[in-house]
């Protein structure tokens, strides 16, 4: 039995998120079909990060335990020929028996992309979000910065069970203008179901004057859902890289 | 009655071309139903080409007369609300009343785009076309210079009625690298049918040694359609501008 761990690059718009599900088209759910159909047996596939209907990704990472014998080299190209278009596999790799996508993984990075123009764009619109009023991008990095190091980010979540640590580690978030976009980068331990679209949402209204820089900090601190800015639609995030030690 | 010029951008994944068609989706058919909502009255929409199903446009151009008092200003920001996220209305000026979006133009540029990487790309597939194999660029732009000028283009359209015009001049076609892209632009002052997709099939030939680059001037000389390559898929296709004196 081996364990391969899979690095996965796949267009969000047309998948139900990450996680498999009865009678919709989900990316564990096509890729498992496509594993079992190579390798002649069930397998259970595991995911890095459970991202959400029209998330993308460029680097999502998963592994599964199978007795397949196929060669190692030939992996990708027999795989990939049997996946969709907007669904890559881009590297297979055999790794130690205990290696676990999900719980192996010390951090993720993901990225939210504001297209910042006047006219929106017939291309982008699965791919950014539009804000056609002019962001302070200055602002935007100040208020930002608050949000670096280990925090409660109960204020940027989803509703969360009672049991639940809201505790996590961002340890670098960025902005950087690319062309008409602005990307807001976070790369965080992991992340609190909502939370980079949360901050992203914030982080748009301090753009715009809504809010001030350093109410990034209050709201941080007061644990209050109902304060942050509202969550940004899925379709400007994407799942960049994950990190193994 | 004025005569309003549009400037439109789409991404042709979701339509079935610019002609309008009964119980499909075109670009024109979409069109023509918002603008007469807007102006409460019947138009008629004339586009300068007639792009294909799944062909894109960063700059088509369409004209239609109307008694619409919308002020001019008005009508973007108007039109735009009541379109679909993949198309745009990005410019509309009144113009003189003979202005005719097809029979006024003096030249279209078009770009076919390859994607030329060993790996695919899940958000390329509706973008580009996609060819794994390494291409020679020197041998492709050799190549392509054989088409410049005014030529009997036979050989590089779908079948063309008896008494239908093959002579096209092409002003200028040039191979660019952007990133793992090769984007291939030509200027003409207008196309046969299938005509650049056929170019870029055959200048693909060349470029994986299939055909010599001398070979693009005996194809183009013998008018016989069976010599040239194959017309690629239209999603790599874009109609980037239309000239008017």
């Amino acid at each position: 039995v081996r364990n391969f761990k899979l690095t996965l690059q796949y267009d969000g718009t047309h998948f139900h998120g990450w996680q498999k599900q009865p009678n919709v088209r989900t990316v564990s759910g096509v890729l498992e079909c496509a594993i079992e159909k190579l390798s002649k047996e069930r397998v259970k596939l595991i995911g890095a990060s459970r991202t959400d209907k029209g998330v993308h990704a460029y680097g999502q990472v998963a592994n599964f335990h199978s007795r397949c014998k196929i060669p190692l080299e030939k992996f990708p190209l027999a795989l990939n020929s049997l996946l969709p278009h907007d669904l890559v596999v881009k590297d297979v790799e055999c790794v130690r028996d205990d290696f676990h996508a999900r719980f192996s993984a010390i951090s993720r990075h993901y990225r939210y992309v504001i297209l910042n123009h006047r006219e929106r764009s017939p291309f982008q619109s699965n791919y950014s979000l539009w804000i056609p009023y002019s962001l302070d991008f200055e602002r935007m990095m100040e208020g930002a910065k608050y949000l670096i190091g280990c925090h409660d980010f109960t204020a940027f979540s989803s509703s969360l069970s009672e049991d639940r640590n809201p505790y996590r580690t961002i340890k670098s978030i960025s902005l950087k203008k690319e062309g008409e976009c602005i990307n807001l980068d976070v790369v965080s331990d992991s992340f609190l179901p909502g939370m980079i679209r949360r901050i992203a949402g914030t982080l748009i209204r301090v753009g715009c004057g809504k809010i001030q820089p350093g109410g990034v900090y209050e709201i941080l601190t007061s644990r209050d859902r109902s304060l942050a800015g509202p969550a940004v639609q899925p379709h400007g995030l994407y799942l960049v890289e994950v990190e193994y030690p």
